[in-house]
C-alpha cells in the first residue's frame, strides 16, 4: 500500500509545561514543577514509550518582557537534554543553540559531549536568534543577512571541529603507551570573517560524527541555509497549500545544492487540540483562548507584527493592513510576520491571530477528535507536504495522554509510525546518512 | 575532643579515568569507557555513597598537543554534570567554566539550569583559562591582569543575573492569570568595560541563589580574587609549610575583604597512592611512573616551565636554574611555575618533578597505607592548613576502592567525616551561607 512506502518522522516540542500561553493556568498543568527535572523526564519518557524520534527544545536568550502573564523562561536546552540523556534510552535529544550569541568551539564541544553521553542521540536546532541582543553587548541585533553569513561560517567551523578527530584516532594501546594517533587528531586552522579557530576539538569524534542538523528557516536566507546544511527542517506553515509549497522549495533547494532530497526531512509543526469529539475539541480551544489575558494576547500579536500597539482593537475586529511596518523594517521572525500579514490581508480577526499565536506560536492548529486529527496528519503526509511532524502539545499533562494514547496508536495501526526504534542513534531513527559513511 | 570541633570538607576530582597521566594504561583503567556516561556515573555514585560533598571537574579549552600519550580531552563539564544530576541524589556538582572564553548570560543560564535540575547542587569553578586562546580568536592569550579584570566584571554580571529574579517572583496565580510579579523580575542594566548586559536572566532564581563559587588561584591576582568572591578554594600546595601559608593568606584575605573566614573553605588537593602497606604503596608509585613515556614526561614538565626543552636531561639529573625563563615572561599557571622553580632550586631531580606533575598535576601526593594516609590528612587538617581535601585518584577504578573503602571509613570512625549529608544542597553540605539569607 502507498501509505507504507514511507513512515512519518516525529519530534515532540518540550521544555515547558505546554506550548499554549494560557495552559499553565489549568489545574493540572504542572507549572509548579516546570523548573524540575522530574516534569521533563516524565514528558520525555512518555514520548520515548511512543517511539517519537526526538524531543526538541526551542529557545530564546531574552525574557521579551513577558514574565507577568506566562512562562517566557525555561531550563537551558543543553543542560536539560544532558540530564534527560541519563533518564532515557533511545529517544533523540534536539536542542536550540544560537550561532549569533555563542562560540563555535564551546558549542561544538557541548554537542559532542551530549552525543557521547547519549550514545549518539544529539541534534542541534541551528538558530541565528531573533532576540537577545540586549544581553550580549550586540544591540542592535545584527542584520538578518549578517546573522546568516555568521551562521554559515559557524557551521563550517563546527563541522571541521567535529571532524578534527578521525573516527579511528583513539588507539588506546596500553602496551606501547600510544593513546591516540597524533596524525589523526588534526588542527583545523580556520581563519574567516567571523572566527579564527585552530583546533583540534578537545573531545574525540562523537558517535554520530556530528549532531543531526535541524532548522526552521522561512526567509529566503533561512531556506537556502536549510537546503545546504540541514537534515531536518521545522516547517511553520498554515494550511496545505503553504505547507506543500514550502516542502517543495526545501526539497528542490536540496537538489540544487547537490543533495539527495531524502537526506532532508521536512517536519510540519502541528498543535493538536484534542477531545473525544470534534465539538468538545472546539470547546477546549475556546476554553484555552479564555485563559489568555486579553491585554497580553494583544501584546503577543503586536510584538510579532514588529511592535504594533493593538490595545485599541477589539478581539472580533479585523486589522487594517496600514498598521504594519514595511517588510524591510523587519529584521527578525520574517516568516511569522509574513504569515500574519497574509492573514490580516485575508480579513482574519484579531482573535484569529491571537489563537494562532498563543496556541502554537504561529504553527498549524489541528482541532478534532483523535481519528480526525490522525486523518488530517495523513493528508499532509500523503500530499508530500510533510515527511512527518513537530508535535506541539498545548499542555503536556492535559493533552499529552490523548495524543499519545489515541492519535499516535491510530497512526501506528495504519502503518504510518514505526513499532520500534530503528536503531540506537538519532540518525538511525531518521534514516539519515552518517557524515563519515558509517 | 578537638578533632570534633570541625569536620573535613571533601570533593572528588572526576571527568577522566584518573589523574595520573599513565594510569589509563593499567588493565582495569576503564579507558575504553572514558567518554561514556556509565563510567562517570559509577565514580559519582561511589563518591555519593561515601558522602563526599561534591564531584569536581577541571577543564582546558585546548588539546595542548598531548593526544599521542595520554587523555588530554574529556566530556564537557556542564553537560556531564547535568547528566550526573539525573543519576545522583545528594552529591554536589562542581564544574569549571571560563570567564575568558564565555559570555556571562550563557554561563549564568547554564549554571542556573544545573542548579534547578539538581535541586541546588551546583558549583562553579571560576577559571580565567591558562590555555585555549587559539580556539577563540584571542591569540595571544590576554595578559594575566586583564583576564582577572574581566573575571571580576564577569562575576559581577553573573551574580546580578542570578539575582534578577527575586526569590518570590513566581506568583503562579492560576485564578488571576498572574504568572510572575513583574516588579520582581528586573533588568540589571549592566554596562562595564568588558560586558553590556541588560537582563533579566531567562530562568527564575536558582535554589541556591547562585552556584557555590570555587577557585584555585595561586597568583596574587588569584588569591585576591578568591578572598573576595570564592566560597571554596582549591589549594595546590606541596608540603605543610606551603599549605599553611596559603591557608592563612586566604583566610586573612577574606577577613580583609570583610568576610567571615568560615565562609571560605580551603580544600587542599591531595593524591593518595595507596596500598595495604606503605612499602607496597611506594612500589605502586614507581609502577605508575614507569607507565609514562620518558619523552612525554619531559614534555609535560618542560611545558609547565614555560616551554623549556628537557630532552637532553637524564631523569636522575638536577636541572640548572638558568634554563628557566624570567617570571615576568610567564602569563599562565604562575603558581605551578613558582613551585617547580622552587623544587629546581632545592636540587630536586627531573624524575621528582615528573612524578609531581604526572601524578597529580602539581598537587600533594600522599604515599602510604590507608591508616598512615588518613593520619597525614588529619595533620594538615588539625594544623589548620586545610578545611578539607580535593581528592585526586591516580586511577578511579584501581585506587578508588582503597580510598573509599579504607581511608575514608577510618576518617569517619575518627569523627572527621560526616555520617550523612547535612541537607539537600551543596551550600548545606558545606555549611555555607545562602546569598539571600535563606
Amino acid at each position: 500500500m502507498n501509505r507504507h512506502r514511507r513512515q512519518m518522522r516525529t519530534m515532540l516540542v518540550i521544555g515547558n509545561v505546554g506550548q499554549h500561553h494560557g495552559a499553565w493556568r489549568e489545574p493540572d498543568s504542572g507549572i509548579e514543577d516546570a523548573d524540575s527535572l522530574r516534569f521533563h523526564l516524565e514528558v520525555a519518557r512518555r514520548a520515548e514509550a511512543a517511539m517519537i524520534d526526538a524531543v526538541f527544545i526551542a529557545d530564546h536568550l531574552s525574557m521579551l518582557g513577558r514574565e507577568a502573564y506566562a512562562p517566557a523562561q525555561h531550563l537551558e536546552p543543553l543542560t536539560l537534554l544532558s540530564a534527560l540523556s541519563a533518564g532515557t534510552e533511545s529517544i533523540g535529544l534536539v536542542g536550540s543553540m544560537s550561532t549569533t550569541f555563542s562560540e563555535p568551539f564551546n558549542l561544538a564541544r557541548q554537542f559532542a559531549s551530549l552525543d557521547h553521553l547519549s550514545g549518539g542521540r544529539a541534534g542541534w536546532n541551528v538558530v541565528t536568534s531573533a532576540f537577545g541582543e540586549e544581553n550580549f553587548g550586540t544591540d542592535p541585533l545584527p542584520a538578518h543577512d549578517v546573522r546568516y553569513a555568521r551562521a554559515a561560517e559557524f557551521v563550517e567551523v563546527a563541522k571541521a571541529l567535529w571532524h578534527s578527530w578521525a573516527p579511528d584516532a583513539l588507539v588506546l594501546d596500553k602496551q606501547t603507551g600510544t593513546f591516540a594517533a597524533a596524525q589523526k587528531v588534526q588542527p583545523i586552522n580556520f581563519s574567516g570573517e567571523y572566527f579564527t579557530v585552530k583546533g583540534p576539538l578537545n573531545i574525540p569524534r562523537p558517535p554520530q560524527s556530528y549532531p543531526v542538523f535541524v532548522q526552521a528557516g522561512t526567509s529566503t536566507d533561512g531556506i537556502n541555509f536549510a537546503a545546504r546544511h540541514c537534515e531536518v527542517v521545522f516547517s511553520a506553515q498554515q494550511g496545505m497549500a503553504a505547507a506543500k509549497e514550502y516542502y517543495d522549495r526545501i526539497k528542490s533547494g536540496a537538489v540544487a545544492a547537490g543533495r539527495d532530497p531524502d537526506s532532508i526531512k521536512v517536519l510540519l509543526g502541528v498543535s493538536p487540540i484534542l477531545a473525544a469529539t470534534t465539538e468538545a475539541a472546539h470547546e477546549r480551544r475556546r476554553y484555552l483562548a479564555r485563559l489568555l489575558n486579553p491585554q497580553f494576547a494583544r501584546q503577543l500579536v503586536g510584538f510579532q507584527l514588529g511592535g504594533v500597539d493593538l490595545s485599541e482593537y477589539g478581539m472580533d475586529e479585523t486589522l487594517p493592513v496600514s498598521i504594519l511596518p514595511g517588510p524591510t523594517a523587519v529584521n527578525r521572525r520574517k516568516g511569522r510576520f509574513d504569515l500574519y500579514r497574509r492573514l490580516i490581508e485575508e480579513g482574519r480577526t484579531l482573535q484569529d491571530l491571537v489563537e494562532i499565536e498563543a496556541t502554537a506560536a504561529g504553527l498549524q492548529v489541528l482541532v478534532g477528535d483523535p481519528e480526525s486529527t490522525a486523518r488530517q496528519m495523513v493528508e499532509y503526509f500523503e500530499a508530500e507536504a510533510a515527511d512527518g511532524f513537530m508535535l506541539i502539545c498545548p499542555s503536556h499533562r492535559v493533552d499529552g495522554p490523548l495524543l499519545f494514547d489515541e492519535v499516535l496508536p491510530i497512526l501506528r495501526d495504519w502503518g504510518y509510525l514505526p513499532t520500534a526504534y530503528r536503531g540506537t542513534t538519532l540518525r538511525e531513527h531518521l534514516e539519515l546518512p552518517f557524515p563519515d559513511g558509517r
